[in-house]
């Protein structure tokens, strides 16, 4: 195969993980290693900044920053939530990317966001312009279908696994008489997050706290939520209750107006209130409701070292790929067969992606629907293994800045 | 002055702290360097294990357990918000130290939990019998008046700086055009955590965020907080907001009903939601909420090392101090002169604790009423240094359990 030279880029997409810029930081340090690839450019907030040519030299970063991104949260490129639909704004994006001799194109994001990179990718391929494009997956929702787990994962079940630990041991210190506390986690179509609550038990401890979790896969019914509580009352004086934004009810109605990110008018109150209000009419116990919201993917100070090396890696794999001549295509994480967790990389199609959400697997939920099986535990427990070292500055983790030395522009300007 | 030989006694009141626990392994560790102090106990459930004779030996504990003290969050010896009022009560709770042979009692707690140790102090007292009493402080709120500062705060400040530091990243990362985010804090009458989010900007970077921090001690005007989000959404894509629970108006009425750890009915929302609702419909931005809850004093995986080092003086001063014959006073920090920042214990008579909050000083709040001065940073900042060494097990904080071997019963029941 025939070397390709010329520039690589970086966008990143989609709402930020505890370990987005790890991914960064791969793609940078590898890209570094090969000669055929000449300037190393990011974009700033993903796909506008592609569209709108704006570009940064990341060859320009001190290494001490490269390797600050590692245990930075956030996205240090910017990201955004833009979806290039028309096909003028991907032949837009493709004048940039021609404009500047960008001939590797790396794109973090999820499953939705890989979209782009496909548009435009086969829009390179009709105009019979070479270009290679790789996307990397992240998302702290663990739902997309191709591979084994997503990068950023890790991290956020295990900050929520250690806050529902260090909640549960301070209303276990403060109930005498019944107590329920509600911990409301994201995940808008699937139970991962939720799910993961359940690593705060300690092994061989099924009646640790949380007690009771309820995830999207389930179809929620008030009345048996209540009568679960009673049952966990009768037993502990302090009930743990994890829940996922996303719930919904036998017809598959949200059972809550979310109150996300988007914030439209009167969403005061998501799942956790509701539950709240059942729990205070019909159990009749005091109630407490903490609501993780943006900290669960962005409690980089928490961050889990393995999800992190996982993502620095499925960084180098997607520049190694593209050398390689492969383009269209996703890195995967493919865990090993043995007992001992191990991971590789892999590849997926663009075309086998998009549109595929991963649930949480029926047969890793107990009978009972509020609990999880040996089966998620050992899926889960290796992802939330390490701890990464964040340095501390004055108090408190020093993340880094990126300088982010504009590359001149050169086409006249463009709307959205 | 003769030595007084006999056991000790230990009870945890309140809410808890990250570092409640210290301050008991300091109580226990310098106890059993005193000969005259024979046995060791922990009253469960704070007063009430007092009056229930609940007590645990902890000169049985292992080593380990002790030494987990000082990392573990949550009260080990279990907590209570009950108070003993009527004089009965406190005349069970003195037989049940005079059956025991407890000639010191170390109770940490609040302002408020004092009293009842003051009250026991007293009634010893009138009925000859030598009993010792000394306070440990402990609030995450800040608002004790004889104390320099309270074991716990620095924690809980720590904790909310790094979150606030996390979720602006976060912001900054996804900000296109206006996004606000609202961060709720405890402090039910006084700002000393929401004023703590502001040590998350760097140094010399006034403009950094937090952008704008609520604090009960200045009155909250909805049409100014409306104005003060527009100037400076006029300068920034992302404004984060700091606002502690019990912000007041100008009359002294709470802004907004609080979905407090006590729970009625119909709590729907905090003043994070009442903020929300002003900017969707006055400024007319994007909005997220995260309500950290009881996370704030529980944060143990983020804890200040200089807060678990003082927690851990304050037990081991409140020992020494009964054994040099001080009774019914509460140890205090006490700060000193230098440039450099040291901090040492004092002592403080109970008459001169109960019912002096501390509130946020005036002067130290600019006159935009949103944002701390020096005088604030010179103060807080040295609270939130070092790092407590948390040891993760399987990828989480592995907080210890104290064994807890009963001490047998010796009176007939009791009902407080």
């Amino acid at each position: 195969m025939a070397e390709l030279a010329g520039n690589c880029l970086i966008g990143q997409s989609g709402g930020p993980t505890a370990v987005i810029n790890a991914s960064v930081a791969g793609i940078v340090s590898e890209a570094l290693n090969h000669g055929c690839i000449e300037e190393v450019y990011g974009a700033l907030n993903g796909v506008l900044g592609l569209v709108n040519e704006d570009l940064v030299d990341l060859a320009a970063e001190s290494q001490q920053a490269i390797r600050g991104l590692r245990f930075t949260p956030g996205a240090a490129l910017g990201s955004c939530r833009t979806k290039l639909k028309k096909p003028q704004d991907i032949e837009r994006a493709l004048e940039v990317l021609k404009t500047h001799n960008v001939r590797y194109y790396f794109h973090i994001g999820d499953a939705d966001s890989q979209e782009t990179a496909a548009k435009l990718a086969e829009l390179a391929k009709a105009q019979g312009y070479e270009l290679r494009v790789i996307g990397v997956p992240k998302t702290i929702d663990n739902d997309l279908s191709v591979t084994d787990h997503c990068p950023g994962y890790g991290s956020a079940a295990k900050f929520i696994a250690t806050t529902v630990r260090e909640l549960a041991v301070d209303g276990d210190a403060t109930a005498q008489n019944d107590l329920v506390t509600i911990v409301e986690v994201m995940g808008r179509n699937t139970g991962w997050l939720a799910a993961a609550a359940t690593l705060a038990k300690r092994r061989d401890h099924p009646n640790d706290p949380p007690h009771l979790v309820y995830v999207p896969e389930v179809a929620f019914d008030d009345a048996k939520f209540a009568d679960d509580v009673r049952r966990i009352l009768k037993r502990e004086k302090h009930c743990v209750i994890v829940v996922g934004e996303g719930l919904v009810d036998k017809d598959g109605n949200y059972v809550a107006v979310e109150a996300g990110e988007a914030g439209g008018a009167a969403q005061f109150g998501g799942v956790g209130d509701h539950l709240r209000g059942i729990v205070e009419t019909q159990v009749g116990a005091k109630v407490r409701v903490a609501r993780l919201g943006v900290a669960q993917r962005a409690a980089a100070h928490v961050a889990s070292k393995t999800d992190a090396d996982e993502a620095f890696l499925a960084g180098q794999a997607a520049v190694k790929a593209a050398i390689n001549g492969e383009s269209e295509k996703m890195i995967t994480l493919v865990r090993g067969d043995g007992d001992h967790y191990t991971c590789e990389t892999g590849l997926a199609a663009f075309a086998d992606i998009v549109g595929n959400v991963k649930k949480l697997p029926r047969e890793w939920i107990n009978e009972d629907g509020v609990s999880l099986n040996f089966q998620f535990y050992r899926y889960a427990t290796p992802l939330i293994q390490g701890e990464v070292t964040v340095p501390f500055e004055n108090g408190l983790p020093a993340f880094v800045r990126l300088h982010g030395e504009t590359v001149d522009k050169q086409l006249p300007g463009y709307e959205v």
